[in-house]
Order: C-alpha cells, then sequence, then structure tokens
C-alpha cells in the first residue's frame, strides 16, 4: 500500500499525519489500495507560512509569468488526459466518455485558458483613476487561499485545478488546496501537473500546494489563520456553514457554493405545447451524473390536471428507462432513502418504479421520481426542499399560478431557477407574476431549458442568496468575476506615478486593459 | 418634554418603546430635554416587513425616480441647513462653521447627487452580457437595507443622510436608520426631510424608516432576519463585531467600518527637508475636530536623532497650541485617560503638556501626544495600536528602516496608512522596502498627506483590511463602488428580450450607462 505524500512548499513529503485512510472505489465499492494522510496542524501551519511568502513574492510576478503558467498547466492536461481520466474514474466512478475525458477535461483546460487571459489582460482588477484628485485604485490578490472542491466535479471544480483554483491564481494568489477525501488520487496527478508547470515558469515554490485531509478542527482553524487570505470552497451545507463560521468570526473572507434545488416551472402554455418534450428534458437533467450536479433540478412544479398527470407519467417512464448511474459516495444511497422516507411520511408518493440496476457492488440507488401536492408543499416547504444528492426529483403539482407563487415564496436561496412558457404567448401574463418571486431567490434565472449546463461565461452567475452561498454579489463561474472574489481593493492616493503598479500608471500597459478613468472605461492612456 | 416618534411605513407614531432616553449635550455636558423612544422588536419587526414591501415595489421604480427623490432630498437639506446646523451642534459639539454649515453639508448633499447620478446611470448595475450564449447578468438592488450610523458624522455618514443611506437608495433598496443615539434629533431632521422628498415623489412609504435606539438582543435580531438584505455599520469595534457575528451567522451581508489608527511614516529624507511642515500637518490632522475622526493618524513612525527629536518638540507645542475641541459622548474623555495610562504604564511618555482648557463642563480632553520606543512597540504591538478617538496620538521612534518595517509588521488591518519622502529621491531606496508591508495592511495608501481627507471618488477606498472593515473588497465611500455593496448578482440565461430588465436588453436605454458586451466595455446598443 503506497502512502502518498503532501505537496508543501515545493516539497512532496511524508505528511505530519495524523491518520491514513483509502479511498473507496465506486464502481465497485471496494477500498482502493493507495493511502492518503490526514494532515495534523504542523501541515496546515507550514502551509500557510509559505503561501504567505509566496503570495509577497506574486506580486511582483509579472503577468505574463502568471499567464503562461495557468497556459502550460493547461496544455499539460491536455497531455496527460489518459491517466486523468483512468484516475478519475476509478475514484469517482464517473463515465470515462463522454463525461471525463470529453466534457470535463475541455471545460477545465478551457477555464484555466480563460484564467491565463484574465491574469494577462488584468482587467479583473478593475482600474478606476479620478486624474483630477490623483486617486487610483484597483484589485490586488487578498492573500494565500485555500481551496476545497467538492466530489462531483474532480476536474473542473478541483481544488487544484478547478474554478476556485484558477480564479485564485489569476488574482496572484497561491492556493493551498485541500483534495476531497473521495478523489484524492486525482487530485494528487493535478496538484504534480500543476506544480510542475509552476517551477518551470520560475513562480514561488508554494504556489501551489496540497494536503488530503486534516481534523475539523484544524480546518476551522485554516480558513480562520491570518495568513490566509480567504477560501473557495464548494460542497456539503453543514460543512460549508461549520467553515463560514470560523472564517467569518477571524474577518478572513469565504466564499462558499453550497447546496441548491433549483426551482423548475413549467407553466401550463408549455405544458400544452410541448409537455412530453420539457419530461425528456427534465428527465435527462435529472439522472446525467446520477443526479450529482449542483444546478440538478431538484423540484419541478407542474400543474395539476390532465396535461400534469400525463407529464408526471412521461417523467417516471423517463425516470424508469434512464441508466441508474454510479454515485459518488457510498453514503449517497442511504441519504437519498432516508430523505424518500421523510418525504413519503408527510404526503408525497413516489411515482416511478425504478430499482438500482444490479447488485455488483457499486454505489447507486434506484432512480427516483415523487410527487407531492402544492398545498402540502406549501404546509412543509422547509422538509420538502430537502436536497436530495443524486438521481431523484420532486414535482410539486400546483393547483394554480398564485399556488405557485405560494410555493416558491417558500424556498431558501438557490443557484437557479426556471420557467417554462409557451412560444404563443398565452403564458406571458403568468410569468409576469411568478417570474419576481423567483427572480429574488435565485442567482441565474433561466427560460425554457434546464439549468444544468453552466456556461463559463463573464455574464454567468454561479452563486446565489444564502444559503445556496455565503454572498449574493459573487460567482464560482466566470472571468474576470470570479477572480474578483480573490482580490482586495487596494487605493493610491497622491502616490507619485512611479511607485504605482504598472497598471494603474497613465500609460496603459497592455491594449485589452479596460480602466474607468474619469467615468469612462477605456483602454487609452491618460 | 418632548417623546418623539418613530418613522414606520410612512408614519411617524409612537414607538412601542421599551424605554425612552435623553441625548446629552457635549457643549454643556448636560442632558437635553427632547426625549427618544428604544423600540421593542415589535417596531423592528413592522419596519423589516414595510421595508420588504417597499422593496419589491422599488425593484420597478424607474431609475429616474429614484435619482429626482436623491436630488430633491439634497436640495431640502440645503434649504433646511440652519435647523440641520443648528441641531447638530447641540448634539454633537462639532463646530457651527466652518465643519457644520461650510463642510459637512456641501459633503452630504454632493454625495445625494452623486448617488443621484449613479441611481439614473445605472452604471453600479455592472451590466454584463455574452451575446454568443444569451447570458446577462447585473447587480439588482438586494433588500432593505439597516443603517447604522457613526456618532462623528451626524450628515456625511448619518443613518438616514451620508453614505451608507445614500448607497443603500441608489442600490433601489429601501433603508431602515438607526440613528445613533448621541444625534437622534439630527437624524430625526433628516428623516424628516427624506421622508418628504420620498413621498413627493411617489416612492413607497416604507422607503425611509426611522428607529433611534433598540436593545442589543433586537438589534442583532434585525440584521439577521430574512427580509433584510444587507446592514451597513460605521462605529466602534465591538458593537460592529457583534453585529456582524449575528448577521454572518445568518447568511445576511454586513458592510462594517471599524476602527483604524492610520499609521504614518515619516522617512528620514522627509523629516530633514520638511519636518517643521509635517508636523504642523500631523498637528492639524489630529486635532481637528477633536481627533475624532476615523482616519485620524493616531500612530506616526518618525526616526529616532535629533532630527526627530526636533519633530516631537515641534508636534508637542502645536499639540499644546491647538484648540482644546470637544468630544462627542461623555465616555470619550475616560476612555483616552485609560489608553494613556496602559500606554505610560508599559514605557510611553506624554510629550506634550496640554491641558484641558475650561471647565465649563463640555465633553473635552487635553491635546496628548504620546511617544514610544520602536523596540517597545514591536514588543507590544496590540497594546501600543489601542485605538484613541479623540485628540490623541502616539509618536513611534523608528531606530532604522528595517525596525520600521518590523513595527509595520505588527498592526492590525487599517483604513490607511501614509508615507513621506523627500522630494529629491534620498528615501526612494527606503520606501520601496518598506511600501510592500504597509500596503498589504491598508486599504488606501497615501504619499505625502495626511490621511484626514476622505475624497467622495470613484477611485477612493474607506475600507480596508480586517479589522478596519468586514471586507477587504469594498469601499463605503465613492460611486458607483460603494452602491455594489447594496446589489446581488443576478444572471439571466436564455430569458427572452422582453423580459429582461431595461439595462440588459439589446438597445442601451441610456447613453450614460456602460456594460461590458463580449469583453469589451461601452455604451452602444447591441
Amino acid at each position: 500500500m503506497t502512502q502518498h505524500k503532501v505537496l508543501i512548499n515545493g516539497s512532496w513529503r511524508a505528511a505530519d499525519a495524523e491518520r491514513y485512510f483509502e479511498p473507496f472505489s465506486p464502481n465497485t465499492g471496494t477500498t482502493l489500495t493507495d493511502s492518503y494522510p490526514a494532515s495534523s496542524w504542523a501541515d496546515c501551519d507550514e502551509a500557510l507560512s509559505a503561501g504567505r511568502e509566496a503570495f509577497v513574492q506574486m506580486q511582483t510576478t509579472p503577468r505574463a509569468t502568471i499567464a503562461k503558467f495557468l497556459n502550460d498547466y493547461a496544455d499539460a492536461i491536455e497531455a496527460n488526459a489518459g491517466s486523468l481520466v483512468e484516475m478519475a474514474h476509478l475514484e469517482t466512478g464517473l463515465p470515462t466518455n463522454p463525461r471525463l475525458a470529453d466534457v470535463e477535461i475541455p471545460r477545465t483546460c478551457g477555464q484555466l485558458r480563460q484564467a491565463a487571459m484574465a491574469a494577462q489582460d488584468a482587467s479583473w482588477t478593475t482600474p478606476t483613476i479620478d486624474s483630477a484628485n490623483n486617486i487610483r485604485s484597483m484589485l490586488q490578490g487578498i492573500g494565500p487561499v485555500a481551496v476545497f472542491g467538492p466530489n462531483n466535479f474532480p476536474y473542473a471544480f478541483g481544488s487544484a485545478s478547478g474554478g476556485d483554483f484558477a480564479a485564485a491564481i489569476a488574482a496572484g494568489n497561491p492556493v493551498i488546496a485541500k483534495a476531497n477525501s473521495s478523489h484524492p488520487g486525482t487530485t494528487r496527478l493535478f496538484a504534480e501537473l500543476a506544480h510542475n508547470a509552476a517551477k518551470a515558469n520560475g513562480l514561488p515554490a508554494a504556489t501551489v500546494q496540497l494536503i488530503y485531509a486534516t481534523s475539523r478542527e484544524s480546518g476551522y482553524k485554516l480558513v480562520s489563520d491570518h495568513r490566509l487570505g480567504a477560501t473557495g470552497f464548494t460542497g456539503s451545507r453543514p460543512a460549508g456553514l461549520a467553515l463560514k463560521e470560523a472564517a467569518d468570526k477571524a474577518g478572513i473572507p469565504i466564499y462558499l457554493e453550497l447546496s441548491s434545488v433549483n426551482p423548475v416551472v413549467v407553466l401550463p402554455g408549455a405544458l400544452a405545447e410541448r409537455g412530453e418534450a420539457i419530461a425528456g428534458e427534465f428527465t435527462g437533467s435529472c439522472t446525467m451524473a446520477a443526479g450529482q450536479l449542483c444546478t440538478k433540478p431538484g423540484l419541478i412544479v407542474v400543474p395539476q390536471g390532465a396535461a400534469g398527470d400525463q407529464f408526471v407519467s412521461l417523467a417516471a417512464a423517463g425516470f424508469d428507462n434512464a441508466p441508474v448511474g454510479t454515485l459518488l459516495s457510498r453514503y449517497a444511497s442511504g441519504q437519498i432513502d432516508d430523505t424518500v422516507a421523510k418525504l413519503t411520511a408527510n404526503g408525497a408518493v413516489v411515482v416511478n418504479s425504478g430499482s438500482a440496476a444490479d447488485d455488483s457492488g457499486r454505489f447507486c440507488h434506484a432512480t427516483t421520481l415523487l410527487s407531492v401536492d402544492g398545498q402540502n408543499f406549501i404546509d412543509n416547504g422547509e422538509l420538502f426542499q430537502t436536497e436530495m444528492f443524486g438521481n431523484a426529483s420532486l414535482i410539486i403539482r400546483s393547483a394554480s399560478n398564485e399556488q405557485t407563487i405560494a410555493i416558491i415564496s417558500q424556498l431558501e436561496g438557490n443557484l437557479t431557477g426556471c420557467i417554462y412558457s409557451d412560444t404563443a404567448g398565452s403564458d406571458d401574463e403568468a410569468y409576469d407574476a411568478i417570474e419576481p418571486a423567483l427572480r429574488e431567490k435565485v442567482g441565474r434565472l433561466i427560460n425554457d431549458k434546464m439549468p444544468t449546463g453552466v456556461a463559463v461565461s463573464a455574464a454567468m452567475n454561479h452563486g446565489g442568496p444564502f444559503p445556496s452561498s455565503g454572498h449574493p454579489g459573487f460567482t464560482a463561474v466566470g472571468f474576470p468575476a470570479a477572480a474578483k472574489r480573490f482580490g482586495a481593493l487596494k487605493c493610491f492616493d497622491n502616490v507619485r506615478e512611479n511607485r504605482l503598479p504598472e497598471v494603474l500608471r497613465d500609460n496603459n500597459p497592455s491594449d485589452n486593459l479596460w480602466r474607468l478613468v474619469d467615468g469612462q472605461w477605456t483602454t487609452a492612456n491618460l
């Protein structure tokens, strides 16, 4: 059994380990043979000091060097895609093709290259110049960033490869990656590639560091340490909120992407016009990746009546016919069972008859579709919006558009919300009535498609009102916005020009750098 | 004795009061005859519900209406300046001229008019359009905003008139103003003018609400209530951090501007070149407004040796000759005494001989200048950076530029930091060595002038690393940035064009609205 090493301050070395753990293979349910350390506080402490030192050095590292590192790293991921896909499939059970090889690798590399562009052109720094008063300000790096990735996107949200990693580096911050313990080997391979690319470009030794696990107490200490600049966390609500409490108390920013049930509303006209197609989209969106997506539609509001009944039948058949995906965690199936039991005990009914497809030992759960009466949902809103992280979803049968508004008003903050309406305009009045209620509950409002796709776009908001995220003003996906989370606002008042950061001097150092000069956005010199 | 009313949901009505209190006159030390209620939770609860309702209405209020309200309000303040100045002088002891009438009234009105422009042109919403993917996003209002103003700027940071108020309204949010209990009458006059201007423009009844005080428990409930969008707080660190803890736990954003000692570093060349002038600036900056400014230089690092001794003598004489300003609070003098006692017990010495100028009963304290050895500061950094909110300051005598860096490394986060260097260039090497250490500790880095002036500028950062503020990414002063604090990021994905907010449609609704379209900032249509 191989005991793997942590990456601290430029060295792969044995951890100061409190214990070791072996990940599971979701494909077989068995323990893998590689062993990973849970670091003591001593490892965290050393990583923090090294990260702080690297941060200081990175503030004078040329933007082009950071950009080249990110591009080189993306190239290295593509060159090593084979071993990355093999490892991630082993550790997560996610399908090799298309998911890992054809979707998530390209997305991850594209994201790193967008981050490289953001680092290069520096527009994320939002330079703002008041020439009359000679006051100039910009965002600069915030400090070392701890990244806690989720279990469901080993690449695109991975601690050493994903969106938070890319955004933190683009903003000039070293990263202390805490691997998700369900795929430590995948994260290790990424950290090796990242560290090699950083070293080749002459970046500080601690630009990328990696630990695999800590005690809870060490985790709280880590996110609240004054040497840390910020934390990016994607994962479960209890874990995220506990870290948030520790970080908040210390005044260290923490950006969280937590649970979301992503309500979808199907209006009567849309149901009449294209109910079957919508049922198909819904089924696909709930069952791909075994429903383990932060933007899976966990609730769908469908009118009562014959057309709605037909929708339920179609969706139920779709659920039954969908392949039973592999779940990431050995606990996921039981968690779904627990929630289904609670929901059915309170009046929800299971409307499909799926069963888990095999008894190979792999982690899985029958695709499960439930239905509940709208009034019951309103009466028990907290219970019925419990997230089921997997291939299960809940249909809410609404008696009227007014009831739909009342249903929505029960919801907590969510990442997304979607309204399907007909193309002829018969739903427009209902849309106008319902939209404000949904709009205030969600970060991204969608028309006429499922929420599962999350484009890496400057206009994306992958965030939303609490508790879907920790602050409604920020997105975890999309450049330059995602990088701004890891910046601190720095003002220079009456500072002599030769002492200013390059991007704040009279001459704009780049054709692609937009600056807000005396109220006008421009790429020109002063 | 007049028992004053609260303004809730458009009505001035008797509070549901837990008690009443009378403010003091700092000019005489006596109690004033007007009496103000401390509201029970019932008042807060009603204000929150009314605020939520007003918020929903404000989301469809034309931008021009909000702008006109802010402009009308500024006009009304100017028209009523006489009574505002009289009341504020009575309640705060701040000088009528120039301070209240000639500085703070114009600043406050200018700020409201800048907020009106921000509301009108909507650039604070930062519209971002990805035309290829048809994804569009912007900041929209965050919800009702609770504003807690400080005691030291009854107008420009006042709960119903100042920067947070203006920023919250500009971003389309109603305000629940919690008056600072040292100037409830001033805040009441402002709320009357604001409410009348809001009513005249047809804004929702609860656009501006006012309470004067609550129990601590009600304050914590208020900032953590799910009906609230955010809080803006300016004031003392203990009060602010207690509110922050409550708000953080509920996931409701809170923006804080807390204490700051605003270190100033005088380099040897600057001392030789213009030590006397700098001593004069320092004295003026510490004694104006009796030193009760969030950006007062509370620490100044001066080299050891003869030139530094001369600086200390000049500053001490300046302190002795400065008028003894009136303090805002009956407790301020004792708080300064306590801190001076602690500092002198640990080796600081008082270097001037000022005494309080009179025994009229007014609140005041002798201007007080202390000095401490650099190494002693390094050994007791936490103690020696205790804020003295008033006309007192501490000189740190540094043995070398290396020691100056060590002194700075002891500092907590501050709003500002300043370096004085000579014009001939002999300080340049020292500047380059010291600047990075200071830069990371402060929100605004200044050259060659004292930090007390805070321009209302788009490039201003009136904020800084914790604990000077609650988040290093935001400024409390300057438009459009200050308004962004009170916005939530809202994305529209595949939303039909006629359903989009006006600012996100293909046609730009304003010549002055900058939008980030496919990576380019532009005022053009799509």
